[in-house]
């Protein structure tokens, strides 16, 4: 039985990117049209998109944007190219550790590369392209929350951090989509879901899209895990992921290490669920991957009001790296890579 | 050179008890009046007043409020016992975890059974003795913060979690008092202060009493830990304690014991900082620690506002266990105790 999840995050509209506004739920559940490359950068930079699969295709789009608006620019085509080229390297540099952002850019780059249409036959292969990267996005989740399902056991209580769901993708999840395909075949199956501060996509996002779903979800604070660990009330934790090196070490939203620790204390397996588009092979190891400083304002306020005293300081950063030796299994659309990372990752590349 | 800190938490006055309201720190930084016994079962239930100690001598207050309220209903000093030692004992269940709160009540207890005195020389006799655990809790606090600084590195980073300052006792605090001994003798040491969810209390109140105190301090999410550790930039953790079983294990606020598992997997030396009075040897070890269930709003809401889905499941505990094997010393006013805990207390309490 299939699991119908009712969230469609990201989607194509004739000539724009239309998107759920995500810096408002679970107070508000509404969509916004994106009409411009340089909206797009924005949306993408102040997180009204999020979660690594989906801003890729935000990025895929927002090149289709810019595209569009250079259509009235430019008579020869590659004078065109040149310019689009750069606005779509320019749209990877909206935020910098979800490897997936690049990853879509690039397809879109090879696209203008090698297309011999001129600038309007070029504007619709991008458009196309882009539906394409869309429409594949949603059955790789399905083919990784498939596989993800095998090793949930019967009636398990799932652990994950942040929000790698369909609000992370263009529908159904990866860390979520293994959820969703494992509650499709046991509706005893829970989550536990970690707050995620400090901007608390856990708490804000993963409940809304669970409880909208009718997936039985709590919310813990960060804190909370290993508690809940060492009762026996976690049997395994699932996470998204923004890059993934060759050799298996993962970045993550921050907080996602300190969760990997606590399932390594309490022998609790603690698998990834990506899509290849996630990993890039280009990267040896977790120490190479540049990690995203955010601002401030994130710790000190929530919700506008100030939590804390005058004169603190703060580092922000907006992910953490889980060393290959705290992960079980990575969960792709090629099945569950194990360690030695370096030869399965390298292995599912050629497959 | 001693460190002055500029805050008196809880202080008995003529006849009633004056606290800091802990509840709006750090918006305000305001002290109320306790005048009755049951308005101190409330300021310690709703945690006006909070921390181990603190909430040790607040009961001590409570104690005596009753027994001044006693006077004029009772004649007989038999009966006026009786009943003053029921209200201790219910004084004793404002909060369930922190066994300073039932050390202090059974203080009085005592001093209520012993007393060879009249009514008035009682209730004379209950508020010398608040007065005298009030001026012993500074003392033992600093004693504590003296030991603890001899094993604070130089320029160290100290971690802590929740709040066991001055804010958490009558005045210098215990793994704070470790903090401002160590500052006084290098002012090149730091602190990083967990925010401490769901209450906040790391990011309310540690960074409120750090800064009015001139200590540099950074405010990091519950999450972030093991990032700054695997960076190099935590050099020793330092907590409080609200209960301490025969054997070290250590109940402390929720999240303490993910932090001694990431302190653990970095080989970062975690300390427990508490007065003896915080160690309950009838206890063997710290599966017998009662943990207190705390309202689902303080992981739902954040001052006021829902921060997520509704549907939403909620386990709220108050506190959690760290077992022994993760602490690498417990600083007490006779010293720092090491393993094996059974032996080093027993020892403790014989000294």
């Amino acid at each position: 039985m299939e699991f119908k999840s009712k969230i469609k995050t990201i989607e194509w509209i004739d000539n724009y990117s239309k998107m759920v506004d995500q810096t408002v739920v679970p107070y508000e559940y509404k969509f916004i049209n994106v009409t411009t490359g340089d909206n797009m950068f924005h949306a993408i930079r102040d997180m009204i998109v999020r979660g690594a699969p989906a801003i890729g295709i935000a990025g895929a789009h927002g090149v289709v944007l810019y595209a569009q608006e250079g259509r009235d620019k430019f008579t020869n085509i590659e004078d065109f190219k040149i310019w689009l080229i750069d606005k779509a390297e320019y749209m990877k540099t909206s935020r910098p550790t979800a490897v997936n952002l690049m990853w879509a850019c690039e397809k879109q780059i090879e696209i203008i590369r090698d297309s011999k249409s001129d600038i309007n036959g070029l504007i619709e292969e991008l458009k196309q392209n882009a539906i394409k990267l869309e429409n594949e996005d949603i059955e790789i989740n399905k083919k990784i929350g498939d596989y993800g399902a095998e090793v949930v056991p019967k009636g398990a209580t799932i652990l994950t951090h942040c929000n790698a769901g369909a609000l992370a993708t263009v529908g159904y999840g990866t860390a979520l989509g293994v959820v969703r395909s494992a509650y499709a075949k046991d509706n005893t199956i829970q989550v536990f879901a970690d707050e995620t501060r400090p901007r608390q996509q856990g708490a804000r996002i993963t409940t809304f899209e669970l409880a909208m779903d009718g997936i039985p979800v709590t919310l813990i604070t960060d804190g909370m895990c290993s508690y809940f660990m060492s009762k026996g009330m976690i049997d395994m934790v699932v996470v998204g992921a923004d890059r993934i090196a060759a050799n298996g070490d993962t970045a993550n939203k921050i907080g996602t290490y300190t969760v990997a620790i606590a399932a390594k204390y309490h022998n609790i397996p603690f698998y990834i669920a990506a899509p290849l588009s996630t990993i890039d092979t280009s990267i040896a190891s977790g120490k190479d991957i540049p990690i995203e400083e955010r601002s401030h304002e994130e710790v000190t306020h929530i919700n506008g009001k100030r939590i804390c005293a005058e004169g603190v300081k703060i580092i922000n950063p907006g992910f953490d790296v889980t060393p290959h030796e705290l992960i079980a299994g990575i969960i792709t659309e090629k099945g569950i890579l194990k360690p030695d990372y370096n030869k399965s990752i390298s292995e599912a590349f050629k497959g």
